[in-house]
This record gives structure tokens, sequence and C-alpha cells, in this order.
């Protein structure tokens, strides 16, 4: 119905995740509509990130710089290693300015399913990092679903012996969440792990 | 805790409709991890929507050829305009195949609470198309709001005396809709029309 340039930016905007092709033309429309606010501002910012930002050698960050902001940062405790499946969850805990340590992105988790085996997995690379000396501390921060665990568990397995403790997340009730929207694993959880006031 | 480029790519997808900063932060990620198969050609096909892409002067549609491709179709009624608020709607009437005449975007519905008067619309260029001849039925496909209902009051009055006929679309029952999810002013107006079966 119209040119060929916007019917491929519809099917663009519609492969990314939470659009589809309904979504995808509103969005493909309010960009026309914005060419300069927001079109040209936002092909210029995706041409630059895509050619400025790269996975970090040591902690599979995305950073423009390598190694990565949080690796280079000599302020960050460098005995901790927090290891997440993704680059989405190290957003997450940054954002919470909980932690302070160093970071391991895994690339996903082990998945028989989806045929996710260790070699897919930035195992390898976590090993030798551990096995480089000065970390004391194995973080891992990973989803609590079943191949979350099972990850867990793998790695667990193999950080025995290396020298380091190896931790999990705590289990609980979240903060500011109601319990009777909770499911009975994390009440259960919250439960057997309570502490005095 | 990234670079300011991918800082700057999550604010702009944050803006997007249907998008926030959570969601923004989603599709970034996706797209630095899917930097050859989506980032690289959505930059591509955004440059290249923004450059060729225009609103036709005649009306008002997007497209890459000035007349747009409907506007120079000359198997299209010529004698019927169909008034619509936006170019989604123009496309929505499309992908329904059932409209096979002109289109003319208002760019908006009048709105005294947002400030819309009529030199805000594309009024006057409606006018002076029906003034030109040729046209012999507006069909005023607006949305079914007090807005869009004042908008379609006001051009039925401005075009009183053109010696057009001025139509709008029928109130009824969506095609495939349940009558329990439906409001009442839509099934009252559903009653009033009723047609032997």
């Amino acid at each position: 119905m119209a040119g060929a340039e916007i019917e491929q930016l519809i099917g663009l905007l519609s492969k990314l995740p939470g659009l589809g092709p309904r979504s995808g033309r509103r969005v493909a429309l309010h960009l026309l509509r914005k060419r300069e606010a927001l079109l040209e501002p936002l092909a210029e910012a995706l041409r630059r990130a895509g050619e400025a930002v790269r996975p970090c050698s040591l902690c599979g960050n995305l950073d423009t710089v390598e190694p990565c902001t949080l690796c280079r940062d000599l302020r960050r405790e460098r005995a901790m290693i927090c290891v997440v499946e993704d680059v989405a969850d190290l957003w997450a805990l940054e954002r919470s300015g909980a932690y302070r340590g160093l970071y391991h992105v895994l690339g996903g988790v082990l998945s028989a399913l989806d045929g996710v085996g260790p070699e897919e997995l930035a195992i390898h690379p976590l090993l030798a990092r551990v096995q480089g000396g000065a970390v004391r501390e194995v973080i891992l921060a990973l989803s609590a679903t079943v191949d979350g665990q099972t990850t867990a568990f793998y790695l667990t397995e193999r950080l025995a012996g290396l020298g380091v403790s190896v931790t999990r997340l705590a289990h609980g009730v979240p903060v500011g969440g109601e319990l009777d929207y909770l499911d009975e694993g994390t009440i259960g959880a919250a439960l057997k792990a309570r502490r005095p006031v």
C-alpha cells in the first residue's frame, strides 16, 4: 500500500521483542511522523551502537571500551564474581546498586530441551578466571527456574576444589511484594529462610 | 553502567509508542545481540525510510512517490474521497480491501482540549479538492469519539452546498465480535440500523 521502504521498516520493527505486526505499524508511523525528533536520531544511535558496542572479552558485558567499564573499575571488589545469565541481568544488578564486585555473563543457561550444553556457555572462561587466583567468592545469580538451577548445580560441581566459596542469591518475598500474589514455592523458601527481626 | 551509546539507544527506544524504559532496555539488548540480523538492517531501513518517505501533497498518505501510489492509481474510483484521521486509519481501510476510492488524511481531529482547530487540520485542502469538481461522495471515516464526531459534524457543515453527498461509516457489531463484550452504545446503534436477513 505504501513504498517498499515502509513495508521493510514495519517488517523489521515487528520482529522486536514485545512488538508484532500491529504495533510494528504503529511504531513505524510514529517514527515517520517524528522524523527529526525520533527517526533520524534513532537511525544514528543504532548505527553508532552497532559500531561501538562489543562484548567485554573478560566478563561478557556489553560496552564501548575493552575491557568494559566494570572490569577496569579499580574501586570494584575484584575477589567476587557474580555469574549472570545475560547482560540484562547484569544491568538489573547494577541498577540495584547493591553489588560492587565483578561479573561473568554466561550467555544463557544449560537446557537439554534447547540443546544448550556447557560448550555453548562461557563456562571455560569462568573457570579460567577463577583458576587465575584472586577470586574468593563466586555468586550464582541465575534464574530460579529448572534450567537455571541445573546450571547452578553444574557450576557448583565444576567450581568445587578451586578454593572459592560458591553462593547463590537468597530466595524470599520481593520487597514491596504482596503475599497473596506470590507462588507457594517462594513463600515456602521465604519461610524456611526466616530471620529474627 | 555501559557506554553512552547504549544509554542513548535505550533512551530513544523508550520513547516509541508502547515501549517504556524497561522494554526499551530489552529491545536494545535484543538489537545488540542480533547485530547483523536486526540492528544493522533496522538502522539502514530507518535511514532509507527517513530519506524516501514523504506525505503525498494531494491526500496526505505517506509514500515514496509523489503523488502517492493510491492517488496515481487510475483504476481507483476518483469520484469518492474517504476522509481519515491519520495514515494508520488509511492503512486499516486498505487492508480491508473494501474501498477503491481516494483518501484524504486530516492529520487529527478537532479538539478544544488539545487546542486543535480547523487550521491545524488539512480541511482547506479537502475543500479545495471537492471544489475542483469530479468528487461526488465524501465518506467520513472518523473515530466514533466525541472529538471525531465533532469533526465529522464540522466537515459536514463545510461540505454542504458543494454538491457532494457526505456519508459516514455504519455503526454496528464488529464481524466476529461477541455481543456481551460490546458497549451499550454500539449495541443500540446496531439494533437501530438492523437489516432484513
